[in-house]
């Protein structure tokens, strides 16, 4: 191919400073060294985590650099020893790395790789602790060790996932962000104590429900918030064939669409006198047996591990709280049988499973299309944050060659 | 039999009013309704639950009543209806019962049973919601369903285990406490916000490792606490093959003994200036794999949680925390995959398993008689009470004919 080997010279949305607008820079991107792989993005979607850090918010923030991770793209070329993927393979870059060697991936119990994240912690490539991206010769940082808001991306080889070739790259591209972790990840690593990262879509929420909780055929299910987090879930938990999904949201233009994600009854806490714990175990006899936080509300975080039925109710924590916020609740809570999760691992490996969720998409077994509500293009950038941002807006996919 | 349908009159020590010496009185006990065992009590256990609700503390504590719950004996008669027991059959009476038909029994997820508790909360029985047992036509209550501290007691046949006679009753009395909940369900029916059961011995701690853990071979445990609770749950580690289990305690003299009973290494937080779950951090390259809270101090709960490992660590609390207290951590704790739990619930199921217990301690498989440190008579039980409270005592046992 006549670009490989080559710096390639493409576009970029650059965020320079933080909280300053993007720029649509020309940027270079050097070949990919040993264990790397040289990606072109054709579709990338935006991300909570990606306005975050852009915010300045993030204090592992690092710029200038080129945000983006929920992607999806054809390999342009590979470096040495790169063996799983070839040219021209259709690919999702995943910011959770799977190397299948470290101590955690040989665990079974996690999908939280150790292998790159020393290098994407900081916003360069392992082998040689640099950045392969540079605007006349000044190094632009990597983000998540993905970067797809970039024409063309470098990536290191245990983080690409290989995908059906069938699959239509402007949906899928979603899937990337689904898989847990990332930038929790760095964060835990810095010691942080706070979480960042969407995540998500489909396979984060997914995964909350089929890895984390392991929802049964015949659960009650109470889902907190119903944003993009929520419905997820609540698909999950369908899929899963739960006989109630109760959802709960102070805002009553949720629940419409929501019916079409599953979910069979609402509560607006705005309507009771009564602790909603108290309604929703009033309404169960007795509590539910799974219940998620899809809102990241400390306060609901405890009604939703209250709101589970003594004795095996198991409450899992998908939202994310700010900073320094803390959980709270009686010991007797737990010490009563009640189970208290989260999900930021446990969920699904990326390179083996983000393939799966691809087949389970293309047998329409899980929803993509549905969380799209907005497209845009590459020079839009800046005004498809702001559609994000929208109310009703769940995902905005940008089209990187149009 | 002579006594067979008749009133039996017997020593019991009776607890007229709370936190006063208990009295040995001649008492009345009614011969069993349908649905009920009369068992002759050989020997009995005291208990820290029975100190408690003696003491005055515990809100639901009715007097005057007859105490006591960690004993073994020998049917004397059984009611109509009673199939599953009969008259000669040795026989642990257990606070929590299973009566095998009801939505907790029925659950697979929990060894909370329903079906008495709204008697045995109120101590009386089911059939007629009244005591068995009376001095001089005054009712005296009934505690935890079992009152073993008569040498008579009524009990509801779904809470009676029939065990191997072979099995030395002065000891295998201690495995009654074992099966987690009788007080806990109490408390929570009654919507009280505390434990006060000290529930175990063994049996409890071994099921917070076997069951609601489930320890692996090779696992790293921390044990805070190494008094009786925390001994049986290293005893359950070491069983379940621990590579490494950590003990932590604030008094070094408890260290020597723990080294029997399993626990590897110690560490006394007094040794160091980084909170504890920082050293154990430290010192598991990355914490534990589980974590046992076997004292009941909130904050030493959140170390628990804190010290396991990021991406799988389980933290269950055995340990029992005054009432109000809250535990409290960041949500980041669980989102980055540790989980928290408790143990009253999900372990042993009574009737089922306590034979196996018995069974286990018939094969050395588990330690009871290393728990026994002390015995005595019903007439010394107000000295034997003041033993319990020595430190270096384990369990009392009082031989109920001596
Ligand atoms: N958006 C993502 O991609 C993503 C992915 C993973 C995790 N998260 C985290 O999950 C949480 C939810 O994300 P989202 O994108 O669905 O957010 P969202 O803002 O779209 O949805 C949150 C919902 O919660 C409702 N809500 C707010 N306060 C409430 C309360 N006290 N009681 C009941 N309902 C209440 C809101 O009305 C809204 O419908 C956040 O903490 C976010 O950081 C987000
Ligand atoms: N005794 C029982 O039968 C029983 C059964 C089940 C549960 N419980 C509950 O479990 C807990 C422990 O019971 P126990 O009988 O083993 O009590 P115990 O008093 O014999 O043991 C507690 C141990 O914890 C240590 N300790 C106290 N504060 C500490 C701290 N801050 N850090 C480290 N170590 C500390 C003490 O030195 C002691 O060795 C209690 O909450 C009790 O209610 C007791
Ligand atoms: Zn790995
Ligand atoms: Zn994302
Ligand atoms: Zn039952
Ligand atoms: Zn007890």
């Amino acid at each position: 191919m006549a670009t490989q080997g080559q710096v390639i010279t493409c576009k970029a949305a650059v965020a320079w400073e933080p909280n300053k607008p993007l720029v649509i820079e020309e940027v270079q991107v050097a070949p990919p060294q040993a264990g790397e792989v040289r990606i072109k993005i054709l579709f990338t979607a935006l991300c909570h985590t990606d306005a975050y850090t852009w915010s300045g918010k993030d204090p592992e923030g690092l710029f200038p650099c080129i945000l983006g991770h929920e992607a999806a793209g054809i390999v342009e070329s590979v470096g040495e020893g790169v063996t799983e993927v070839q040219v021209g393979d259709h690919v999702i870059p995943c910011y959770q790395a799977e190397c299948k060697e470290c101590k955690f991936c040989k665990s079974g119990k996690t999908n939280l790789c150790g292998k790159v994240r020393v290098a994407t912690g900081v916003g360069v490539m392992l082998t040689d602790r640099k950045s392969r991206f540079s605007i006349n010769g000044k190094p632009i940082y990597h983000f998540m060790g993905t970067s797809t808001f970039s024409q063309y991306t470098v990536v290191h080889d245990v983080s690409v996932a290989k995908i059906d070739p069938v699959a239509p790259l402007e949906k899928v591209c979603l899937l990337g962000c689904g898989v847990p972790t990332g930038k929790d990840l760095y964060l835990h690593w810095l010691n942080m104590n706070k979480l960042s990262c969407c995540l998500l879509l489909n396979s984060r929420c997914l995964g909350a429900v089929w890895n984390t909780a392991k929802v049964e055929q015949g659960s009650i299910v109470a889902v907190f918030g119903l944003g993009t987090v929520g419905l997820a879930v609540a698909e999950g938990a369908k899929a899963s064939g739960a006989s109630r999904i109760i959802g709960i949201d102070i805002d009553t233009k949720k629940f419409d669409r929501a019916k079409d994600f599953g979910v069979t009854e609402f509560i607006n806490p705005k309507d009771h006198e009564k602790p909603i714990q108290q309604v929703i175990v009033d309404l169960t006899d007795g509590g539910v047996d799974y219940s998620f936080e899809c809102i990241g509300n400390v306060g609901v975080m405890r009604a939703a591990l209250e709101c589970c039925h003594k004795g095996w109710g198991t409450s899992v924590i998908v939202g994310v709280a700010a900073s320094g916020q803390e959980i709270a609740t009686r010991p007797f809570q737990l010490v009563t049988g009640r189970v208290w999760k989260g999900t930021a691992f446990g969920g699904f490996k990326s390179r083996s499973q983000v393939p799966w969720l691809v087949e389970k998409y293309l047998k329409k077994e899980i929803k993509v299309d549905e969380y799209i509500t907005h497209t845009s293009t590459l020079p839009e950038i800046n005004k498809a944050f702001d559609m994000m941002h929208e109310g009703m807006c769940l995902r905005v996919v940008l089209d990187m060659f149009d």
